[in-house]
């Protein structure tokens, strides 16, 4: 395999592991069996992170930013609180699908892991999404388009716990029809508007 | 150990097992290791139970059987659709802090099995659990309460997707707090009340 530059080589083994954790799971997959299939050393790998939990740690990081990315993106181009939380959520079984093996890695780590290293980033991922809606909700309460007893950070949590039912089903027993998600979105919108 | 018998033999070792797949996981724990911890050869584990598989069925068909014994009693006494729903949503936390090991061992196989007999049960698990409320939604939708366009199957799946999503996070990374379930709560039936 052709030499590649450190981030090119970071970026090749964060997505290498991610494809053998979520085949393998976490627990079953070592660093060796990484190192093997990015076609490189162990030594190398390890210059680049320094234990498996590292590797968890950057594919976590790298989900959430470009998450974050994606939905900013999204969001920026719409004034309507509603209609921001329907862009955002409409858009979540594309992007899961999208990520399947990292959500599998994610969800996997999230249901059976008992390190704390994994929790912690776990953690950080959840405190970013929750620091996304709660943001939305609140300037949605601002233009009294959201029921001002709204708890901004309750009304969070509704789209991360819902988001991680969605996908434990759909990546595991079998797609959420769409019908069904829409008509999930509707409901959590009806419930914040005044 | 003393003799039980067939019944109470049976409970036993789906407690046991319960607990072992709970703690080091339905793919670590062995059958010998569960027979072992139950106080039996394996042979008279496999009187009861074919199969490691056969254990992690029969352990989610109590599950679903207690938890929909308890739902249905606690709406028997309960008129008022939404007041239903309250009383079954408010006291899922106890109910999941209760059977913490079960939802475990349901959660991991959810997230990382791909044995079909596994994805089975847990279908049959979801299934009575958006049959029941379905109906309740039914009722409240005959009842004028809640709104006639509101799909009783997705009602039903937003209840399944906020649960899953409520236990992952309570049992794995620390409890979701309680004036948060609350206001989760109120938010899913305010979207659904006419």
């Amino acid at each position: 395999m052709a030499r590649l530059k450190a981030p090119q080589r970071r970026e090749q083994l964060i997505a290498v592991a991610t494809r053998l954790f979520a085949r393998h799971g976490y627990d079953a997959t070592t660093t060796a069996s990484i190192a093997e299939a990015a076609g490189v050393t162990e030594p190398i790998l390890y210059r680049h992170f320094k234990s498996k939990q590292d590797l968890f740690v950057a594919i976590v990081r790298a989900m959430s930013q470009q998450m974050l990315r994606e939905w900013e993106e999204r969001i920026a181009v719409i004034a309507d609180p509603a209609k921001r939380i329907r862009a955002v959520a409409e858009a979540v079984p594309e992007h899961i699908k999208r990520l399947a093996d990292a959500y599998h890695v994610l969800h996997g780590a999230l249901a059976t892991s008992q390190d704390k290293k994994v929790h912690a980033v776990l953690r950080e991922h959840y405190a970013q999404i929750e620091a996304f809606f709660r943001k939305v909700v609140l300037d949605g309460q601002k233009s009294g388009v959201f029921r001002a007893d709204l708890d901004p950070r309750s009304a969070a949590w509704q789209m991360i716990l819902s988001g991680i039912g969605y996908a434990m089903i759909t990546l595991n027993l079998g797609e959420v029809e769409r019908p069904v998600v829409d008509q999930v979105i509707e409901s959590i919108v009806r419930g914040w508007i005044r």
